[in-house]
């Protein structure tokens, strides 16, 4: 069976479970958590030599790192992924500014003031740029939303990475009311058949 | 035609100037830099909101922003992105780990130090953090290049992404005879057919 090593209170392991769970994929949910410290131990970077989770463990071995790319994977060939060749590429788009522009603001501050052990790096200044950026980063998801209902074509890949910390972006201290067209959007992806919440395991 | 704004300097505008020179997709370039400020001024942020370069602007008039998003878009159904299923996610993994856990450490800290205008970002705790990050991201590519030619199967994608920034990365103060096999590897890419430097333009 197909085997995902995540964190039960990450976002960017939700991606992978939210999806599984939408497409039916039966799969062993292996805690490892970066609060313990076990995504650093040597049998865990042996499998991930970058030392992050989410991880995907197919049958026959073979290991995927990196949220989007495991979001990517498991949705070729399915109404996931646009099979329009620009609107796939407006997924793609999105997921790339996901992890650059979005997850290491909105998820980083989440993480800066809610995990015990990241308590020593949520100085002012730290809070204060993550606070611009990631508003930054919901400006332009407004503007998206204003003018389609989703990130490319319909429900995609694009829309499961972005939900996964937006929906939360409240515990980091972000005002989700200051963006009507964004939480029009969380509604709808919630409306979504077979959406499970955060928490959900297997 | 097809147009690409872009900054001569940039090594994530130099991977769909690679890409699109390997291809014979002949196109015209605009220059757009965030030396200048170019970026965030209103005319470009219509084009695109998030305010980063490159962005590719179609026939069209369609635009297409995330410079690996590009790559995937100008590679589908070239040599350039893998046929088989697996190795394909693979590529996706490598395009997504440049872009989380290198670019922001070994481009930024390039720009750190070449950048006149990032010369106050530069602090000793900034430039010490993307030094040790930059390496670990290093000590990544090292351990897979050991084992493997190129990133996902043959020369790919993943290849142009992480080359774009790693062959520089001395302007940031690595040192990359540290990585022989990363080092090995940027002959590797160099040799591929078509390449061209970064100060290339069409």
């Amino acid at each position: 069976m197909t085997t995902l090593y995540g964190m039960a209170d990450s976002g960017n392991c939700y991606k992978p479970r939210l999806l599984m769970a939408k497409l039916g994929i039966p799969f062993t949910n292996v805690e490892v958590s970066s609060h313990t410290g076990d995504t650093r131990k040597p049998d865990y970077v042996a499998k991930n030599p970058n030392a992050m989770v989410p991880l995907l463990e197919l049958d026959d071995g073979r290991r995927l790192a990196e949220s989007n790319a495991i979001l990517l994977y498991l949705a070729e060939g399915t109404r996931f992924l646009p099979s329009d060749r620009f609107e796939r590429a407006l997924a793609y788009q999105w997921l790339f500014f996901e992890q650059y522009s979005h997850e290491p603001y909105i998820a980083v501050r989440r993480a800066l003031l809610t995990f015990p052990e990241r308590a020593r790096d949520a100085t002012p200044e730290r809070l204060a740029t993550t606070l611009e950026r990631g508003n930054k980063a919901l400006g332009v998801m407004e503007q998206r939303l204003a003018a389609s209902p989703f990130f490319a074509g319909g429900y995609s890949v694009a829309d499961i990475a972005l939900y996964a910390y937006t929906h939360d972006a409240g515990a980091g201290g972000f005002d989700l009311g200051a963006y009507p067209a964004v939480s029009a959007w969380l509604k709808r992806v919630e409306a979504d058949p077979g959406h499970v919440p955060m928490d959900w395991l297997p």
